[in-house]
């Protein structure tokens, strides 16, 4: 196993290519490390300058004289093997190397040799064409994406630079907090396999999303991670998953993205809730870490439209889930306050005349009924009832039942159904604006348990 | 063809259920349809009050001198019928029954009844159980939904009431302009295919969204549906497609809604784009209502983030759209100002370091070459790039270019790239939050195109 303690736990980092320019990407990544908090040493190495925003500058990596176990390096292609041998003379033990002109350009011999030089010296090489890395544990963003990630529990490893990098914008946009962003690249020496090892056993980390294009080693791919997936969800956005797509991909990064069939049983081999947009992994990945597993198969949908109902309760059938019947004493509960004429099969329609209050009472009946395991809960505004307050009922519902389940949230309407949607997202519940991304995100939490008992039939074991 | 000309050009509408009370139902609507500024006369009807909002009451439809139209009549279902005898008294031509209780809480016989009695003084009932319409080009807005609906080419019908109120401020948030917002509730009158007739030949419409459960005479709606959609673009959102969901639907509209293959069969032969998700529906709607109809196949991607270029070339593969090489003329033109090793195929990556001005001078490129038909522009917030600058980039050239093609865009990014989506989408430029949206809009376009081609085949019509 890769150890890759020293990447995410290092003694001392030094930044190669950090100038007086604060609109190098040395600069940034120099700026966004010191900012973010890293409680550890922070070498800028410039040999122009003794001091770079405040902190004593060094001409070389191997001029500092604690330890330094990471060397992030943004300095031209044509330089980076100098720095190489001068990271090898300082004990450096993870070279990051942001710099792009290697594979990506068809330069595949001087990215061969950055590896060959780098193992020489007993360094494992992070990149090269990446935009950095982040370890919220170890208040590390050595990146030149946003600032301020939220930490949390997900772990993103994105082969896409500029996607990923904006992405790395979204997780703050959707409140989705991170243990760690790794950017990847060319993957030329550590791939996708060696982070989902170090994550498999990092406390810190519950939930794993990839950006795949390709990868260089199939069967241990396959392997690793379906050992993972049966501790944390895996969630892979696979790009050129058609032909075309494949062509693309190898046109950009010359990495070979493999058949679309192939790809499909591989990912399922190994666990990985497969996604075909980065909507759907945004959505997966918050009812993911955001929730508990649940410990049943009884799921409701409460609303208060029986379109939406029934849009939600289409979506989770075209995702394998058929809704039974609520519990009797369930709707029991439902009717003391709901209409008459309320349809309470599942979906559960506590009626377009629902005010705040019945969302309240109706979920927590539904948290506090036994043989309920999991809730999708609806909403569509309507001139009786007021966005925030439903939201706020949902969240007083889950905080005042004391009790964890599954839930997911959507809700439809205009400008004001928009807010309480931000307001129950910064809450850490799962919202979303149609009935359909609800039903699908609640989903995913099941496929991902169908998915490991699959791995852990085909790996014979137990988890 | 049934006669919808005084429904949606009334000479004068009665509010029937209009009180004092301003939460009622009916002073809601009476509210929206002197607010949203109607200039036909509006008649509150209530034998207890004298004036109501500034506007003199009447005891009843048959009290008011001048021709009504329109009766919106809200009031208790036992009353219905009383009213219709009055209006039918009082010559009037539609009644528009917002009232609740009938078909769908079981009440078969009343609604039964409603018809026949309606149908022997000649006036079509509109409902019952609906939120009311919207007519943007006589500003009636006779609904209880928000008020505020922007004018444009968008005619909406919905099913559903609560889902579609919701839907109702969906539109403005995204800037859907409408026609026309149709509740058509439980169709005790008149149902879908009597309204896309309408819609056909409204000059004021240009795109038809429905969201349907089940229809009543399936052979007229695809006789209909198909005579229509080779005029202009139909989007369905068809809920209760599995059987899980036609049972949900049933228990709430009792409506039929007919085995899922059989519809997928039947909106492909009425020509009709469906859409699983409401989200999918809005996407199309401002791909199809906001651009124009491409002048042939020839699509480019121009992205700054590979990673984004190769999610929407999949997922236009996956939609029946495989990308050919970019023209040569346009890819000779961008290499004058993108790096070397850009990858100009199709998609046109002028890679991460692009800065606004580059995304000005290819789109202006792409929009200005004659043998490039549709657009579809990505981007990834980089450090280097500014979200907004960007998104006016875009506009510039879409302004600049002086001319109409179809384009969609695709940014992916934290809050600045959330501002600059909603930039463009105030200046009816659809942009979405994901390349995959993005392309799966553009391809809308494309499968609206094959449609027609496929109805047209099946009619045997030039169109």
């Amino acid at each position: 196993m890769t150890d890759l303690k020293y990447l995410f736990y290092p003694r001392g980092i030094a930044v190669v290519g950090a100038s007086r320019d604060p609109n190098k990407i040395g600069s940034i990544i120099l700026k966004n490390l010191i900012e973010y908090g890293y409680q550890g040493r922070i070498y800028p190495i410039n040999p122009y300058a003794n001091e770079l925003m405040g902190l004593r500058a060094y001409p070389s990596i191997s001029s500092v004289e604690g330890p330094v176990d990471v060397a992030v390096v943004s300095v031209p292609a044509k330089n980076v093997l100098d720095v190489i041998d001068d990271a090898g003379k300082a004990g450096v033990k993870f070279a990051v190397v942001i710099s792009s002109g290697f594979k990506e350009v068809g330069n595949v011999e001087l990215e061969e040799e950055l590896v060959r030089r780098a193992h020489k010296y007993g360094i494992r090489v992070l990149g090269p064409n990446i935009f950095g890395y982040v370890y919220t544990p170890s208040r590390i963003n050595a990146s030149f994406g946003p600032r301020d990630v939220i930490p949390g529990n997900v772990a993103f490893i994105s082969q896409s630079g500029a996607l990923g990098i904006a992405l790395m914008g979204t997780t703050i946009l959707e409140n989705i907090g991170v243990s760690s962003i790794v950017s990847i690249g060319n993957k030329a020496d550590l791939e996708d396999a060696d982070f989902l090892e170090f994550f498999e056993n990092d406390p810190n980390t519950s939930v794993i999303l990839l950006y795949i294009e390709g990868v260089r080693d199939g069967r241990r791919f396959i392997e690793i991670a379906g050992r993972v997936s049966l501790k944390k969800p895996i969630i892979a956005i696979k790009s050129g998953r058609t032909e075309a797509g494949a062509k693309a991909a190898a046109s950009h990064t010359g990495s070979l993205a493999g058949g679309p069939v192939i790809w499909e049983t591989a990912l399922k081999q190994a666990g990985i809730l497969f996604a075909k947009t980065v909507e759907d992994a945004f959505d997966w990945v918050k009812a993911l870490s955001w929730n508990p597993i649940p410990a049943g198969d009884m799921l409701v949908v409460i609303t208060n439209g029986g379109g939406a109902g029934v849009q939600a309760t289409d979506t989770l059938a075209e995702n394998g889930i058929i809704l039974t019947r609520s519990p009797k004493d369930l709707v029991e509960e439902i009717k003391r306050f709901a209409p008459p004429f309320a349809s309470l099969a599942n979906p559960i329609d506590i009626t377009g005349m629902a005010p705040d209050e019945w969302y309240y009472k109706a979920l927590l009946a539904a948290l506090k009924n036994p043989d309920v395991h999991a809730i999708v809960v609806l909403y569509c505004q309507t001139a009786v009832t007021n966005p925030m307050g439903v939201a706020k009922s949902i969240l007083d519902a889950v905080k005042d039942s004391g009790i964890k389940k599954p839930i997911t949230v959507g809700m439809v309407g205009g400008v004001e159904t928009f807010e309480a949607i931000k307001y129950l997202t910064k809450n850490n519940i799962p919202a979303y604006p149609t009935p359909e991304r609800a039903a699908a995100a609640m989903a995913s939490i099941y496929r991902y348990l169908k998915l490991r008992d699959y791995v852990a039939k085909r790996l014979e074991v137990r988890y």
